[in-house]
């Protein structure tokens, strides 16, 4: 029913991998195309935000996604429901996606005339803060189970990140979880961070969450593009 | 107040991993001394249920504990309350454990006299699967919120591990979490693995954990050492 391609990516070397991603940030913004690359734990929502993301932006912005996961292609079929164009990436063991990588995901899916395409990177709060994917700007969800006490173990992640999303804020009543505390943390380690409390579940937040993507695309393209 | 050491750790030398960790295994299982390594993703509840174990097993083993964490001292002081002997470990940015930093790690806990030592591994399902710590038996936990998918798409995780923890079961109601179909998709991956749902909140199911972790130290340690 769902047509998206199923691409085996192979790990780039590690070294060039800086270099690579500002290349392909440069290549990208000379096309006009927005590339935002979102990461979170496993279960933290991600596809599910990206769908009430997509439905919301579609008349808008032609919206490609890459879905990369070690096995499976439950996301992709899920994403594809939406009529985005999507690609499923399997990284083959691979914890995270490097610029490499996600040059080879575009060439699959096929960018052209796209104005935004969303990484969705593998589930992992350690390895994808470590890789540049020469990504327009990062994004990261935090979901309310588990807890607030991840920006003081995961620091980097919430370091390289322009936009934070806490998602299941709508269970916020049957965990131990304080939004306060959890954002003060937030904000100590990236003062610049925008955070954005949303329930991918009931869709609050999210129409927040589509303004910022969308300004973001418009400062990505220029004035003169538009 | 509480008393711990933090050991900052080196990665060892990959290729060596899988000897290091059987000579590892092999030491420990000389020395009668039986090495749990727990998994899961971030904010999975892996350190609630260890003092929940904690508590429970303290008066029939001698138990150590290593919190490996990216930065942070927050888990280490959580588990030094129960009493067990405990040090944290700093991995540097490292998304796991291998063999050679859990010796150092062991070293530097001091494991004479014990009986248990629980690893709590980097909150990741992908990277730590892939190292052998040179445990005795792995462990890990999946909770509700993370969803029923997770084995489809973390399935070697699922492969690796002795027993899947289900955790969060007090709050099944509020999410869309198929717990049979979740168990049917984890043994696909590994007929062998004991699951038992838990709640680490409220304690429910950490008495059957504790059973089979006795269980496995007394067949770890020997009949003749009894």
């Amino acid at each position: 029913m769902s047509e998206f391609k199923i691409l085996e990516i192979k790990q780039a070397v590690f070294e060039k991998n800086d270099r690579q991603a500002d290349q392909l940030r440069i290549d990208l913004k000379n096309e006009g195309i927005f590339l935002l690359n979102l990461m979170s734990s496993p279960g933290s929502g991600k596809t599910t935000t990206l769908t009430r993301t997509i439905n919301l932006l579609k008349n808008e912005l032609k919206i490609g996604v890459m879905e990369a996961d070690i096995d499976s292609d439950v996301d992709a079929i899920t994403i594809a429901k939406t009529g985005a164009k999507v690609i499923q990436l399997h990284t083959g063991g691979m914890c995270h996606l490097d610029a490499g990588m996600t040059k080879q995901g575009l060439a699959g899916l096929g960018v052209n005339e796209l104005d935004l395409v969303i990484l969705e990177n593998v589930g992992n709060l350690v390895c994808p803060a470590e890789f540049d994917t020469g990504s327009s700007k990062n994004a990261m969800i935090l979901s309310v189970p588990e807890g607030d006490d991840k920006p003081l173990k995961y620091p980097l992640m919430f370091q390289i990140c322009d936009v934070l999303l806490i998602n299941k804020i709508d269970v916020l009543s049957v965990f131990d979880f304080d939004i306060e505390l959890c954002k003060a943390r937030v904000l100590k380690l990236n003062p610049n961070i925008k955070i954005i409390p949303i329930s991918a579940r009931t869709g609050e937040g999210i129409p927040e969450f589509c303004d910022w993507v969308k300004e973001e695309v418009k400062n990505w393209k220029g004035v003169s593009h538009e």
